[in-house]
C-alpha cells in the first residue's frame, strides 16, 4: 500500500524551494550582470560545448538514475530539480571573488559551464543516496556539496596554486567521497539486506542505457571544455584522448563483466557503471596525457579497477562499513578518479627532466589530494548528520525506492 | 475491441499526402534555389543552432506528446509527419515575398530555422487536439495554422513594422489560441468526462520526461537563434536569460505542484507542463530583458501562473467552454506567452526616458497583440469548422487516445 | 526456460576482447600520434559535426535496433561494443597509408569522423544478423566488414581515382550487400517461419522511434560532414538537400505504409525503415545534386522503392534466397543506395556538355559499383563461412532474439 500523503513535501519542500529561489533572485538582482564585452566568435565556439555539458548534466545524469524499477520519475525529476538549484548557487559562489574585486558578478558562458561542472559533482554525491532520501534531503545535499566543492577548489587554487582545470576535475573524487560518507552516516538498520524495490527491469534498463550512452558520447566535451585553446592542439588532444579511453574502457568493461559474473553473462548495470571509468580517469589526468596510448592504458586500467570495485567492493562496503551505495559511485567515480590522480603523478614525473621540479610537483599533487579527501570526508559526515534530523521527515523504510512516495499517480493506467 | 480497419487512412490520408507532396516538389522545382553566396564561417556558426532547433521540433515536441498510455506511436509519429509537411510549406510561404522581388525563393539555414519555428507554432496547436483527431486532421491543421501564423507575421511586420524576432516569438500566443479555439469548435458530446484511455503510466511518463528535458535543455537555443549577433553580447544575454528563467521556473513549478496537489505530492504531467513556462515567457519578452534578475522574476511568475492554469483552469475550460485541451497548451504556452507580452511592455516603458516613445511603443505593442488574438481566434474557429466535416472521417469516440485506431500491431507481443 | 549459462561469452568473448584490445593499444603506442598543428578555428568548426556523427553511430544505430521485444539490451549494448572496437580498428587501417609515407599515423577530428563512418557501414551489416548471432560473431563481423570496406575505399581511390566523399558514401551499398550475403550464408533450417520472439511491442517501438528520430535529425550532418567547405555553399547545399529529401521521404513513407498495409493502417517498423531512405539516396548522389527539387524527387522515389522492398521483397528474400534480414537493411540501405547511385549517374550525365566526359564518367561510375558489389558479396560470403564454425558457439535456435541468452537478469523485477 503506497502512502497517501507525503509529509515531507508540502510542509518542507515547497517552503524551502520558494524561500531559496526568492533568495537567489534577490542576490542575482543586486550583484550580477551579463558580460557584454565578449566577442561573437567566442560565443559561437563555446556555445555548442556549453550545450554538450548541459546535456551531460540534465539528460545524462538524469536518465542514468532511472534504472530502478519503481524509481524512474524520482531519478530523472529530482536530478533536474537539484541541477536547477545547484547551478544557480554555484554561479553565485564562483563569482564571490570577482564580486569582491569588481563589485559585480559577471555571467558568461564560461561561468555557466563551470557552474554546471560543480553541479555535476553534487549529482555524483546524490547517486549514493538515491532512493533512500526525500527531495528536501537532495536539495540540501546538492547545495552543501556544491558549497564544499567550491571551497575545495578555492583552497587548492590559493594554497597550492593549482590550475582551475585540475582543481575542477577533482569533482569525481570530491563528489564520490562526499556521497560515500553521507550514505554511511545515513545508514539505517535493515539496509544490509537488499531493499525490496531495489531492482531493475528491461524497460528501465533501456532508459538508463540512454543516459549512459549520452554520457559516453558527450564525455569528450566534458573533459575538453575547460582546456585552454590558445595552445593549438591541446583541445584536440583532450578530445581524442577521452574518446579513445572511453572506447577502450567500454570494451574492457564488457570483458570484465563476463569474467566476474558467476553465470558468465553480461550484466547491464555493471556495464553502465564501468564504461565511463576511462573517461573519468583521463579527465583527472588530462593535463599530463600527451599520447593516445597513455589515455588507452588509463582507460584499460580504469575499467578493470572499476569492474572489480563494482563486483566485490560494493557489497563489502555495505557489510563492513554499513555504506549502501545505490548507483555504485565508489566504483564509477571514486576509484577511476584516484587512478587518474595516480596516472597524472606518474606521467608528470616521467616527463620531467629535472628532479627538483618533479619532487615539487609530487608534493603539491599529494597535498591537493589530501586536502580534497579531508574536506570531502568531513563535509560529507557533517551533511549526513544534518540530514539525519527527523525535522526533514525521511521516507519510511518500506517506501524507499518507490516513486509513489512522492509522485501522484491518480490517473495511473490499470494494467492493460 | 480495437477497430480492424481505419477508414480515414487509405482513402483520405494517402491521397492527401501524395497530392500535397507532389505539389510541394513542383513548387520547389520551379521557384527555389539554394543560396550559394553565404560564407563558410556563417554556416559553421549557424549550423549547431539549426540542429538545436531541429531537435526541439522533432525530438522535443514529438516525445512530449507521448505521455498518454496508449498513444505513444501517434504522439511521436504524427508529430514527425506534421513537422515534415509544415516545414516545407512554411519555407514556401516565407519565401513568397523574396519570390516577388527576386523571382527566386532562396533557401539557406536561416530560412530553414524560421520555417521550423513556424512549424513549432503548428505543433503547439496540435497539442490541444491530440488523440481526438485522425492524422488527416492533423496535417490540415498543421498547414492551415502555419499559413495563418505566417499571415500574422506578415501583417505585424507590414502594418506595425514589428521586428521579425518579436513577430515570430508570438508563436506561443498564436499557436495556443488557435489550438484552443479549434478544440472548442471540435467539441463532442460526452467529452466532459475523462476519456477512458486518457491516462499515463510509468514508462510513458519517462518518454515524455525525455521530451520535456530535451525542450528544457535546448530552449536557450530556440530563444537566441534569431537574435542578431552583430551587437556583441545580445546573443549571450538571450542564452543566459533563458537559462536562468528555465532554472527558476523548474524550481517554482515543483513547489507549486506540491502546493496545489490535494495529496501534497508532485504530479509529473503538471511539472512537464510548467517547467518550460519561464522559457516561453522570456522568449516573448526577449528584446526588452536586459538583466538576469528580470528574466528570473519572469520565470518565477510564469511558473506560478502556469501552475494555477494547469490545476484550475484546465478543468474549467472543459466544463464552462467545452474546450478539452489534451496537452494543456493553455497553461504551458498561452498564459506564459501573455505574461511575456506584458513583461515586454512593462520593461520597455520602464527603460524609456521619453514619454512619447513609450506611449507610441505601447500602442504598437497592444495592436500587435490584438491582431494576433483576432487572427488566431478567427482562423482557429474556421479551421475547426472545416475539420468537423464528416468527409475527413473523424475517429469514433471509443477510439480516441488509442494507437490501435491508426497503427498496425499484427506482430504485437503477447504479454510475457 | 532461458539458458542458465552462455558458453560463448566467458570462453570466447572475454579472451577475444582482451586480446584485441591489448593489440590495439600496442599498435597505437608504436605508430600513432595526435595531430598538433591544426588550428583552433578548424577544431571549433568540426567538433559539433563530429559529435553529430558520433550521436548517429552510437545513439541512432543503437536504439534503432531495440525494436524487438526481448532484444533491447543486446540491440543497444552490442552496438556500442562493436562501434568501440570497429572505430579503433578503422583508425588504424585508414592510417596505414600515412604510416607508410610519414612513419606515423596522425589522429585528428577528421580521421575520427572517417573512422566512425566506416563503423557505420559495419553497423548496417550487423542489422541483418541481429538476434541470430552471439556478440563474438558481431565483433568478428564488425572488424572484417570494416577491413573490407576500407579495402574497397582504397581500391576505388587508387584504381579509379574516386574522390573520398564518393567512395565513403558507398558505405550503404557495401554494408548492406555484405550483411545480406552474410545472413544468407548463416541460414539455418527453420528460419522460414517467424522466430518465436521476433516481435515488437509498444514500449520497445518507442525506443526504436527514438533511434529513428535521432538518425533523421542528424542525417544532414552525416551527409555533409565530409563535403569540402572551401567551395562556398557546397556544405549548405548538402545540408538543405538532405533535409528536404528526408522530409519528403518521411511523408511519402507514411503514405506508402498505409497503401501497402492489408488493413490500411500505419506500420511503425515500416515507417522506421523507410523514412531514412531519402537521406541515404541523397548521400550517395550528393556530389551531383545541385537543386533542392532534385533532392526531393530522389527522396520521393527512394521512399517508394524502400516501402515496396520492405513490404514485398523482405519475405521473398527469405523464401526464395533463404536470407533472413532482421532490420530490413535491403530496403532501408541497399535499394536507396542503388537508387542514389543511379541518380548520381543520371544527374552527372545531364549536366555534362561534353559527350566524351559523360561517357568517361559513366564507365568509371559503373566500375566503382561493380567493384563494390564484387568485393562486398565475396567478403560477405567468406565472413559468413568463418562465422558458421561451431568454434564460436552460435546461440541455439530457441534462444534467438532473447536478451536472456547473454544478459544477467538476476535482480529482475517480478511483474508488479
Amino acid at each position: 500500500m503506497p502512502p497517501q500523503y507525503a509529509p515531507s513535501l508540502r510542509s518542507r519542500l515547497a517552503p524551502l524551494l520558494l524561500f531559496l529561489q526568492t533568495g537567489f533572485i534577490i542576490i542575482f538582482a543586486f550583484y550580477t550582470e551579463i558580460e557584454r564585452n565578449g566577442n561573437a566568435d567566442d560565443f559561437s565556439k563555446r556555445y555548442p560545448e556549453f550545450q554538450d555539458v548541459n546535456v551531460i548534466v540534465i539528460l545524462g545524469f538524469g536518465f542514468l538514475g532511472t534504472f530502478l524499477v519503481r524509481h524512474g520519475f524520482s531519478g530523472s525529476g529530482f536530478n533536474l530539480l537539484v541541477a536547477a538549484m545547484a547551478t544557480q548557487w554555484a554561479l553565485i559562489l564562483n563569482g564571490v571573488e570577482s564580486l569582491y574585486y569588481r563589485g559585480r558578478l559577471r555571467i558568461d558562458l564560461k561561468s555557466l559551464i563551470v557552474a554546471e561542472m560543480c553541479t555535476a559533482s553534487a549529482l555524483i554525491s546524490i547517486g549514493a543516496v538515491l532512493g533512500k532520501t526525500n527531495p528536501v534531503h537532495l536539495i540540501l545535499i546538492g547545495l552543501l556539496e556544491v558549497s564544499g566543492f567550491i571551497l575545495n577548489k578555492w583552497l587548492l587554487q590559493f594554497l597550492l596554486n593549482t590550475r582551475p582545470l585540475i582543481s575542477i576535475m577533482m569533482l569525481h573524487i570530491f563528489g564520490s567521497l562526499f556521497g560515500l560518507m553521507l550514505t554511511g552516516t545515513l545508514y539505517r538498520k535493515g539496509s544490509e539486506q537488499r531493499f525490496e524495490k531495489e531492482k531493475f527491469d528491461t524497460k528501465m534498463g533501456l532508459f538508463s542505457m540512454l543516459g549512459t550512452v549520452v554520457l559516453w558520447m558527450f564525455w569528450p566535451s566534458f573533459n575538453s571544455v575547460l582546456v585552454d585553446d590558445r595552445t593549438p592542439g591541446r583541445k584536440l588532444e583532450a578530445v581524442c584522448s577521452t574518446y579513445l579511453a572511453l572506447a577502450v574502457s567500454a570494451v574492457t568493461a564488457a570483458a570484465m563483466s563476463v569474467l566476474s559474473n558467476p553465470k558468465g553473462k553480461l550484466h547491464l548495470i555493471h556495464l553502465q557503471s564501468c564504461i565511463l571509468a576511462g573517461g573519468v580517469a583521463v579527465g583527472v589526468s588530462m593535463s599530463a596525457v600527451r599520447h593516445p596510448w597513455e589515455a588507452m592504458i588509463i582507460g584499460f586500467a580504469a575499467a578493470i579497477i572499476s569492474s572489480i570495485g563494482f563486483q566485490y567492493l560494493k557489497i563489502h562496503m555495505l557489510l563492513a562499513f554499513q555504506c549502501h551505495d545505490t548507483c555504485a559511485i565508489l566504483s564509477s567515480h571514486a576509484l577511476p578518479g584516484l587512478l587518474g590522480w595516480i596516472a597524472h603523478l606518474v606521467l608528470q614525473i616521467k616527463d620531467s627532466d629535472d628532479h627538483t621540479v618533479a619532487i615539487r610537483f609530487a608534493v603539491f599533487h599529494i597535498c591537493s589530494l589530501l586536502i580534497t579527501i579531508a574536506l570531502s570526508v568531513t563535509l560529507g559526515i557533517l551533511t549526513g548528520l544534518l540530514i539525519r534530523l527527523k525535522f526533514w521527515r525521511p521516507p519510511q523504510y518500506k517506501n524507499c525506492f518507490d516513486d509513489q512516495a512522492f509522485w501522484e499517480f491518480s490517473h495511473l493506467a490499470v494494467r492493460k
